[in-house]
């Protein structure tokens, strides 16, 4: 789809000036990871997840990062309190559903974040994502799942019924509106080998939301950005120690028409 | 000791092929890389605290570790609330006590967790291991033990006197259940330079005992593991950050054969 | 100058020796990496926040940083308890005010710090630095700085305001205890593109107060230490990944004569 990877660079062009400054209250085993790969990329990350500051922080900034994982009551209302300011601004957000799904606790933290406020992108596994249909809902479960196709129904019906575009992860992405269907193919399974890949997904869809209104087009260019830069890092790596290194060095040299040339995304 | 290098490659093959789920609750400096470490040998990491979520994720988890780094009092009755659940149910629980001896309330801590929940092993350093004998203890305090005949000598009493199995790292890696004392020499001086190597080394005898209920074989199998990723880290490294990435590929580069055949443990 | 230079190779001989244990109370985003940058170095580092304990483990210490990332009430209490004990024993304490100015909860805690507790050392980039003036103050705002002779200027009033020395960090560092102005000229613009590198130069500042009591000279070698590894990392990276790993690498590395040969320290 030529036209979706075009807009991937230009965006990734616009990024590179503007700087957006990203504010995350993320997990407590991908902070440094997720900071790193924002500055790599050419945005601006802050973390902040004190209940006294949220409000204040995610006025100066330009998109909302929420992530569950190492989630706690507290943090869950900083949550709420930075997504409910960011509405009110019209600051994109995207949620994490880290482990949605896993404990009851967390079920129920990324379904009041998904009611309670306006999200712009949810990105997850797919057993993450299927956690958020609502209790009565006729959206088949992940065990019935075999193929990505079946992977991309589900997708398409729960986006429709939460409102909400997807960015369903794995070796193959899917984007869905509820009415377009996209499917990223870069990547490299070095990804499954390092912690918080999914999370700094997360965060580079929240960094081209701040240059791209357009909830489809925005995740396309961050997916096919990061799994780009997996490539690139994985083609010459020993083992997930380089391949972490080499991931941040690509972030920072992926060029807008390095990224229209590698991008591989297909709308079906 | 032929038997246990056999077994340690056996436990990894298995390790591997069973990519256990190891639930930790550790300290905030170190979650990123022991994440990193399991990822990276083969198994799969949960990082989760919330008292509202612990005894449900330890229940999906094929082993516990309890970390006492940065310890607070939330987190420690999280500890205690995921270690009750995982006796019930039998998951092998590790304890690392990070600091215990240093400061009172971590001392009181790890004798807490020591007297409240059965843990298969506790791995620490010297002080931290003596630490934890009973007030009225005539086992030999840390000042007293000048060579690794002594610490022997003192981590058998303590493990008996406990009756827990003991992993006491360091230049030479002293395991003993009170009968058994067996010595690793794997290692590298490296490993002194980067944060988390103590607390890595724990959350991988969690990973072992995951497959292996025999907390001595479990715990050689990891600690020659970790020890034999160091030396080929450390063997053609320029200073820690060059380490650090090389033990990560290490870590999922050793084969069950390179194992075998790299494991130097000594019983005695 | 060369004086001071040699003063900084004197100091880092002496820290290698002493091993000084740094008790950092930071945030969550760099704790790892500020670990890995006193280990690096030579220095020993224990991150320890909870209220039970930060009396008892300040005691241990040769030095206390203060890092305000990612700051809760609960963490602030800790480092006025903190802060106290270490003023009682003469314990050096530096303060890194991060994202002072930004928030008004992170603004109220940086000066409730400089109010309550005798710093040694504030380190922060110009805008965290200005934050901290009186209400009432005449110094000028950050807005009125355009050069780095403004910069000055306004660090020397302020310094003097608040009785403490200053460490001014970018592309050239400021060091003033109101009467002396420094300049750092080492670095590397990669330093910019990597979390924490404020946070770690604000360690490293503590580690060469534990062996050396007067502020200037001390963060005068800290910040052409750290900025000189800086340069050695810069200069053969492909991006980011690559500058953390060399930069670790490099605090390792770095002689007290290279030190002091590449030392680039102006006194005006």
């Amino acid at each position: 789809m030529p036209k979706l990877a075009e807009k991937a660079a230009q965006n990734l062009d616009l990024l590179r000036k503007k700087k957006p400054l990203i504010h995350n209250i993320t997990n407590l085993v991908v902070m440094n990871v997720t900071a790193n790969a924002l500055l790599a990329m050419g945005a601006s990350p802050v973390m902040a997840h004190s209940k006294n500051e949220v409000r204040e922080m995610v006025t100066l900034s330009d998109a909302l990062v929420l992530n569950i994982g190492t989630l706690s009551e507290e943090w869950l209302e900083s949550m709420l309190r930075a997504g409910q300011r960011a509405m009110e601004l019209n600051i994109p957000i995207v949620l994490d559903p880290v482990g949605s799904g896993a404990t009851t606790f967390r079920t129920f933290s990324a379904q009041k974040l998904v009611e309670k406020i306006k999200i712009r992108v949810i990105r997850g596994n797919p057993s993450e994502i299927l956690s958020l249909r609502h209790k009565d809902s006729r959206t088949k479960g992940v065990d019935s799942i075999h193929t990505v196709d079946d992977a991309a129904i589900a997708a398409k019906e729960l986006s429709r019924q939460i409102k909400t575009t997807l960015a369903v992860t794995g070796p193959t992405d899917l984007i869905t509106d509820g009415a377009r269907i996209i499917r990223i193919l870069n990547g490299h399974p070095l990804m499954g080998f390092i912690t918080g890949s999914g999370c700094m997904a997360t965060a580079i869809i929240a960094a081209f939301l701040a240059v791209d209104p357009n909830a489809v087009s925005a995740s396309a260019a961050a997916l096919s950005f990061f799994g780009l830069a997996g490539e690139m890092a994985g083609n010459s790596s020993a083992g997930p120690g380089t391949f972490m290194v080499r991931l941040l060095d690509a972030l920072y040299n992926i060029t807008p028409e390095a990224l229209e040339k590698g991008a591989s995304i297909i709308e079906s």
